[in-house]
């Protein structure tokens, strides 16, 4: 075992995945995490490493919940280029991912009344449904648009 | 910031706490953890480190709920001596852990119907409030008794 959180050098990123630049704290710490965007829209995703075990060689729950609660909440990035805090997440664990797999995980909006962002999310293996949940989340102060964000998008087309 | 998860030289272990010991995975990864037993019953607890927080310097979100997980499903362990998966969780956010603060977590069993746990629990630093929740758990294999655990305590006492 070993605190390096970097990929394993054989590990081929997949198509449209880029990592994310994080270089301190617990991102950093359960990292690597990659994010893809584009047209076919944006979607995060990890590859199960030992550090990111139980002691049965699956991913830990604990970091199933993280990367899902990372995963779900950036939609409220992309829509209002802002930080965001977690209010409440429900999560049902379906299945189990093993060291080696490649997570992924995404949401869709069901609903931004009230500066109150509720959506429906899924965290995924191949064919292999993870969790799947609920979240909502607060945008609790604006900032500059990025790469793969609507205002940033708006912006430079 | 480091991926050194030892605690600081200068941190006091809060009394009638031990740190557990865990040297590989992610459990491991997101150390050190705490947990208390005995007489006035049990839970666990850490303090926030850099490798813990968010871009505010507070606990992460997903740090909290990998906590939350732990110490809430460990209500399993002491009833029943058994491996658990988690099943669902509901976490309720309503405050923030900062840089330094000692975290500590536990739960109490709802119900134990059709071999499913289902707990409430809490998590806090000081008299705040930082998660309210719902856990469902589920034993999914026996093991031999550990200390602080109902079995253990039957057998040698």
């Amino acid at each position: 075992m070993s605190d390096d959180v970097a990929a394993p050098a054989e590990f081929e990123v997949p198509e449209g995945y880029v990592a994310l630049d994080w270089r301190r704290g617990f991102v950093h710490q359960i990292g690597p995490l990659y994010r893809r965007q584009g047209a076919g829209g944006y979607a995060m995703g990890f590859l199960v490493e030992p550090h990111h075990t139980n002691g049965m060689s699956n991913a830990h729950g604990g970091m199933l919940m993280s990367f899902a609660d990372m995963a779900w909440g950036h939609v409220v990035s992309v829509e209002t280029s802002s930080y965001w805090v977690t209010v409440r997440l429900t999560l049902d664990f379906l299945s189990s991912a093993h060291l080696g797999d490649w997570v992924e995980g995404e949401s869709e909006v069901l609903s931004s009344e009230e500066g109150l962002y509720v959506v429906r999310g899924r965290i995924w293996t191949g064919e292999r449904t993870l969790i799947t949940g609920t979240g909502v989340f607060k945008p609790i102060q604006r900032r500059d648009p990025r790469p793969g964000e609507k205002a940033f998008q708006a912006a430079s087309g």
